[in-house]
């Protein structure tokens, strides 16, 4: 048509005031991380940007993560705040290979919050941590006043021990190495987004919020090479593919076709306006893997209920920090981060 | 008079809704604790109800202790939310006689908070871990809409490791223990008070925020024997008696004299009618030591600028679960655990 782009001046909203967008997985986002957060905080540890840090301790390494929990409505089909946070974290461990040894978890409770509300809640917590395999060895809980919360909110913080031999870490990333999702994408967001707005459909859409850290262990234990892994949390597949590939200094190339993304979520996601790229799992990663393990990675995680979906979805190739994206019709376009936030206070 | 007695009759809300009672360290946050959170995550770390959780790594043992700070106003004389809660874990991990390895902190934060003042609060967890010696090596924030947050709230959790020989544990007090105060009490409690009510006085009373680590692991590297340690936080030194007495099923008995308190800090707590023993600190601790050691320990606590005013206020004798305090004018009485709070949200 002519020659002028249609450029979005990302606002840089350093200075001001804390906005919503502030809290998502896009650009306005990372900004403030960087300006406010990694500055302030540079260490070698924090600096390598993954899902959990890794201290050393003798000859043993020790990873730990945390993650606040803000999730509306706390509860959603398939779960609530309490397994999300349960979830979230024993993930985060996974990510780095890391088998579980202890979780803590931090109530912030808004006075008049219903005590059955708060026992379902921490009934969740109970659950998910047995169904993990690991236990609640520390907590907290404060409370604010009406208007001061939101009912519950809960940090979760998990420490587990590293087994993968080698760091999984983006640093080591390849050219050429495959991109496999565990499942199919974006059914936490649809979920919670449904019970946000009171939707009534024909089939309930579950959240797919699950522990991964089996068949992850799994892998590295049955000696598939993983170069790294990351959960794809705020911001979906598309965002985590974005950080993943600017901190690698590697292009990714997928193919639209490949990605799962279930029939009723790809409504949903249609009647809100959102990519399903974009939105939120709770129980899905991503791994890249060097070709020759393609296929014992994905036998490996086909084993398991959590990733029975598992299925292969690109390569690692092209401009660094660029997302390709071949759709369905053969068209080529970029999955860059988003500005904003699709979903604010999705976990 | 008559042999009426006047009882408290102590509600037990564990079923209606979440007061602000249950965020103190009193009787109604105590039974909230017991029948939701520890019935629900019962195992044999947790139930040590310490204030770091001890895990093992092959032959290392960890600790790991997480905490919410919510207080208010975030920001009071001798520091804010950030100093707050980077001492808060720290000193967490000391009680468990640990060296911390690193901190993780998460972020809550309120739309519409300035990001001038989140910059302060940055740059004051990042004085306060310098100032420490720990790095902040994970960390998240969220962003919850206006009027589901009051500015800023942080969760932080800390590992370390435990160089104590002998488990540092309620379970190894033994009568005859002296008891010691490592400084003056109430002072955060009264700093945050004046700042909260804009009190106008001569002179500001600072908040005693402080790591306090440096002189304990002093004590643990020089061979004196520690039975337990606890820091003076919410509900004071009279709460955290009381919890330790009961936990260790042994009486204490401490002088009302020997107990120091500034006069300043008299005075606010008498404006206000609270009993500075109940009043929060946030770098004190008491000390459990045979008396065989209490030189030695006073010796050590005494070369560091943060327990310069350490000093024995008691020893352990007398009936289980129970505190006496024998007053300025000879007159002995309980110091029992509060009903309810004194200070919401001082931590």
């Amino acid at each position: 048509m002519s020659d002028f782009t249609l450029q979005c001046p990302t606002p840089l909203p350093v200075d001001g005031v804390v906005q919503l967008a502030h809290g998502g997985g896009g650009r306005i986002a990372q900004r403030l991380l960087e300006t406010v957060f990694f500055d302030a905080f540079a260490n070698p540890i924090l600096d390598r940007r993954h899902d959990a840090a890794v201290l050393s301790l003798g000859e043993r390494r020790l990873a730990m993560t945390t993650d606040g929990f803000v999730v509306r409505p706390w509860r959603f089909p398939g779960g609530n705040i309490g397994s999300l946070a349960v979830h979230g974290t024993v993930n985060d461990l996974a990510m780095a290979g890391a088998r579980p040894l202890g979780v803590s978890a931090a109530f912030i409770l808004e006075e008049g919050f219903p005590i059955a509300s708060l026992r379902e809640v921490v009934d969740s917590v109970r659950t998910a941590a047995r169904d993990a395999g690991v236990s609640i060895v520390a907590g907290d809980t404060k409370v604010v006043e009406r208007g001061k919360g939101d009912g519950v909110y809960i940090t979760t913080t998990g420490v587990g021990e590293v087994i993968a031999p080698d760091p999984i870490d983006p640093s080591r990333i390849r050219p050429g190495d495959a991109i496999l999702v565990s499942g199919d994408v974006g059914r936490h967001g649809a979920a919670v987004m449904t019970a946000r707005e009171g939707l009534e459909l024909d089939t309930v859409i579950l959240s797919d919020s699950a522990a991964v850290h089996h068949p992850i262990l799994a892998m590295l234990e049955r000696g598939v090479t993983v170069s790294c892994l990351r959960d794809a949390t705020r911001g979906g597949i598309a965002t985590i593919l974005n950080e993943l590939a600017r901190d690698a200094r590697v292009g990714v190339r997928i193919a639209e076709a490949a990605v799962p993304v279930a029939d009723d979520v790809a409504s949903v996601c249609e009647l809100f306006g959102l990519d399903p790229l974009y939105v939120a799992c709770e129980g899905r990663f991503v791994a890249f893997v060097p070709e020759s393990d393609v296929d014992a990675a994905l036998e490996v995680l086909r084993e398991f209920e959590v990733s029975a979906g598992a299925c292969r979805v690109g390569t690692v190739q092209g401009r660094a920090g660029e997302i390709a994206m071949t759709g369905r019709l053969g068209v080529e376009r970029v999955l860059d981060l988003l500005s904003g936030e699709q979903l604010p206070r999705i976990c």
